[in-house]
């Protein structure tokens, strides 16, 4: 099959067919969106939450933001902000902003063409998503090289084999051999037919944003009017920070929430860089670009689904690198989520790492960040599986391992079932003192299924895992990611379907896609 | 100096004196207790919890426990205890726990010999330990060897050097070429030396108790009556799940709790194994052990310290193997915390991993591990610093890396400062849409000491990285052992108190030690 994708030159000659190895792959839960059973962390009181909202009032009524697309400014001047003339500057009355940012839906539908992978956002739902973005690939080989075709289709089918993926969360690698015209249209189709998950739509230029709702649209056989009404894709808006929204993320919102299509407001603010040294700066103004972009898309249409972003982190100030995972990534990643339940609107975070390789780092940044997501009540998880070195590339066999730590995670939310039959006092008196549960029935009964089986996690004992010649987990995931590729089988999509998006894209493509207008 | 040690041979030949590389090592936080500023994560509700509580009480009061030492025995009788006569099984009646605990401190001191590493113990207060009792070590030339002396000592160095390792949990690692007769005295002596941090005592027989709390007492420079007023050395008993406890774990309560020493009361309750396969059952009869041993304490000494240990864990159903920082783990860690703050006692958990290598699994172990530990409200972490393979070997890498897992963890539960300063709306100003943070004066003030810096964590770009040999974080971990081995000082105890313990232990050698009688 492969023989570039993910899997360098290690897969030639290896081919078994589709589903040939299924039966010796680890059990996975089943795809179901886990419930946050817990009290949510709040890591600022009552009121510094206020302090915080009242300075990003301020910074939006006094300071103001960039907003590099006549058209919104004039759709915002119509709404009654204060746009300089003649200039870029929009401020906004706090009143504006408190009013407008009423009308997010608290929770809503996300629709996939797959009706089993329908998402519900917000609420105590939560829904995790595969790495979005990376320009470069990590491969089974180890070696780093620019994304292809072949290892965003590869990454494709693994965000699809695995349950605890539940939306497609962009490209998880760049493919960059489809061209800048047609990448869209030749993307969209592999995200719509490798996997049967929500997607994603990058919002650069209106073309290709419609371009890609009408292949969902397709995809999901519904008219436009269902579309309206079932949002069924969404977009990331990052800001340019501090304080600047881009005229192709504009023009996103505009699309997007026009047609009731699902806006994740993002600002992308690094404390000590894009935003201020201080965590409580760096989050007044990622919240100040948050609450401006989510009442932008209120102001294009009331009622539409926004998802409230959060994403700041520090730098290290000695070189300047971005750090992920980090103390100060945690808790504001928490402190998004207060602010994020304070406007009662879904919050986003995400599973993110600065490490270069697969090791130690790679994971305790992860789980960091995935403390922080989880424990601050994130209900849209970006970059759930596969990203590593700041985003600059996916890895196959992180996202095998993400995989494990999202069960991992979903099991950590399954309630701890209490009452007599769990409670085991009967056992307990059977076993008596000094004596052992596996025999007992309440036992035998229930081992098979009472605890979570990690995929990765080698529990041998030593002697026997040194004689196994002492495999590490990253040689671990990067062989399941082999074994989950060589058994992937694609959704069944009809194949009327598949040739009406078919037939959609070699239109648009003959057409000459999206002139590269940028 | 040493050429076995952790080092195994690899530093012959390059010692370069005590403190010579200091100032190139990686800055500290300076001791310092961190504090919980968080609501600690409920896992189950009120009345799931008085459900747990009751079970526990229910088995006490039906069932009952071995206690298997005759003084014990008449204690609890003298007390009201039901103990069945020329038998080892006692019940309680269920008023009989909830009066005695009643008596339990919420809060101590826990007193060093150096006054500045006294700790707090209880409240929001958390104090960090060092592994205990593995009896192999894995050296930084990554042979897994039995552990002698040598290797016990670079861990004790290790151990007082990280500013976040608050005590010493146990021997870091068993100095088994000690002979059992006088191992407890050889190795107390090296803990009250190399490190001047709160030691701990092994219950293994009275006279071994009544040594290493003499030398404590040695060390403090006080009399037996402030030694009492003032906690100054703790021990771990662990009950034999289920539902007994030793002659020696009893004799241990008896001595530590008649003196006012700390008693740490930790059932060892693998679900599937030793307790039941529900989580519920599990952590039921965790706590009816954990009660009876409480109780124990208060019986032999009203008011005398006593910490509530949680360790439930689950197994591998499949081999058996005891499996660690699972999502069973994480949630019965939050579980022991939430019955710990039901009696208003403090609540001891621990940082654990089942891994064989420093690899990925080892740190989303440890970390998963930590998240249930700090969410749970830990007061008395155990095994903090470099605890893997289930407990079955020590490894000087595995150490840096926790410290530095513990320092982030320190980091996280910082506060966010939230006022006109830090929410830096002028800064905001300064800067405007588009600009740079880096230039301000606000961030010029503050760029030093913003943001927690990691030891081991590699922000490098890739290309940087890859051509430094694409160092992972194993061997940075390893590197850093030992450096700051090297640069280790020992603390500046006075010539006439390190003679008297000297003097002490030389006596108790010549005496025989404790005669091997188990």
């Amino acid at each position: 099959m492969t023989e570039t994708g993910v899997a360098g030159r290690r897969r030639r000659g290896r081919e078994r067919g589709a589903g040939a190895n299924r039966s010796r792959l680890p059990d996975q839960r089943p795809f179901a969106q886990p419930r946050m059973r817990y009290q949510p962390t709040e890591v600022v009181s009552a009121d510094e939450l206020e302090s915080i909202h009242q300075a990003s009032l301020r910074i939006l009524a006094e300071i103001g933001m960039n907003f590099l697309d006549q058209e919104a400014r004039e759709l915002l001047a119509a709404a009654g902000a204060d746009v300089e003339p003649g200039a870029e500057r929009v401020r906004f009355d706090p009143a504006m902003i408190t009013e407008r940012i009423c009308t997010c839906p608290s929770e809503f539908l996300l629709h996939s063409w797959n009706p089993a992978h329908t998402l519900t956002i917000g609420g105590d739902h939560l829904a995790f998503g595969s790495v979005g973005s990376p320009p470069n690939i990590v491969g089974l080989d180890g070696v780093r090289r620019p994304g292809d075709r072949e290892a965003f289709r590869d990454l494709l089918k693994l965000c699809q084999t695995f349950n605890c993926v539940h939306f497609i969360g962009g490209y998880p690698v760049e493919p960059i051999d489809l061209h800048w015209s047609v990448r869209h249209l030749e993307a969209a189709l592999d995200v719509l037919t490798f996997t049967d998950k929500v997607p994603h739509s990058y919002s650069l230029g209106r073309q290709r944003n419609r371009d890609v709702l009408e292949m969902t649209r397709i995809a999901r056989q519904v008219d436009e009017e269902t579309l309206q009404r079932e949002p069924s894709v969404f977009t990331v808006v990052n800001s340019s920070s501090p304080l600047r929204l881009d005229a192709p993320m504009l023009q996103g919102i505009i699309e997007f929430s026009s047609r009731n299509q699902v806006v994740v407001m993002t600002p992308f603010t690094l404390s000590g860089a894009m935003a201020p040294v201080t965590l409580a700066g760096a989050v007044a103004q990622q919240n100040a670009e948050a609450l401006a972009g989510m009442a932008f898309t209120q102001v294009v249409r009331p009622g539409a689904p926004v998802i409230y972003g959060g994403f700041t982190s520090n730098v290290d100030m000695q070189s300047g690198a971005p750090a992920f995972g980090t103390p100060e990534y945690v808790r504001t990643a928490m402190l998004g989520g207060q602010l994020a339940r304070r406007y009662a609107v879904p919050y986003r975070s995400s599973n993110v790492s600065a490490a270069n390789a697969l090791d130690a780092q790679a994971a305790y940044e992860s789980v960091f960040s995935l403390w922080g997501a989880i424990m601050g009540g994130v209900n849209f998880l970006m970059h759930g599986a596969g990203w590593m070195e700041g985003g600059l590339h996916a890895s196959a066999a992180k996202l095998v391992l993400d995989a494990d730590l999202l069960g991992m995670v979903e099991a950590f939310l399954d309630p701890i079932v209490v009452d007599e039959d769990t409670l085991a006092v009967d056992a307990i008196r059977e076993v008596g003192p000094g004596g052992h549960f596996f025999g007992v029935a309440h036992t035998q009964a229930r081992f098979r299924t009472a605890f979570h089986r990690p995929m990765i996690s080698d529990w041998r004992n030593y002697e026997t895992w040194a004689e196994a010649g002492r495999p590490e987990s990253a040689a671990r995931a990067a062989q399941l990611a082999g074994a989950f590729l060589d058994a992937y089988e694609p959704p069944a999509m009809e194949a009327a379907v598949r040739e009406e998006l078919d037939t959609f894209v070699a239109r648009r493509v003959a057409d000459g896609g999206v002139p590269t207008d940028f």
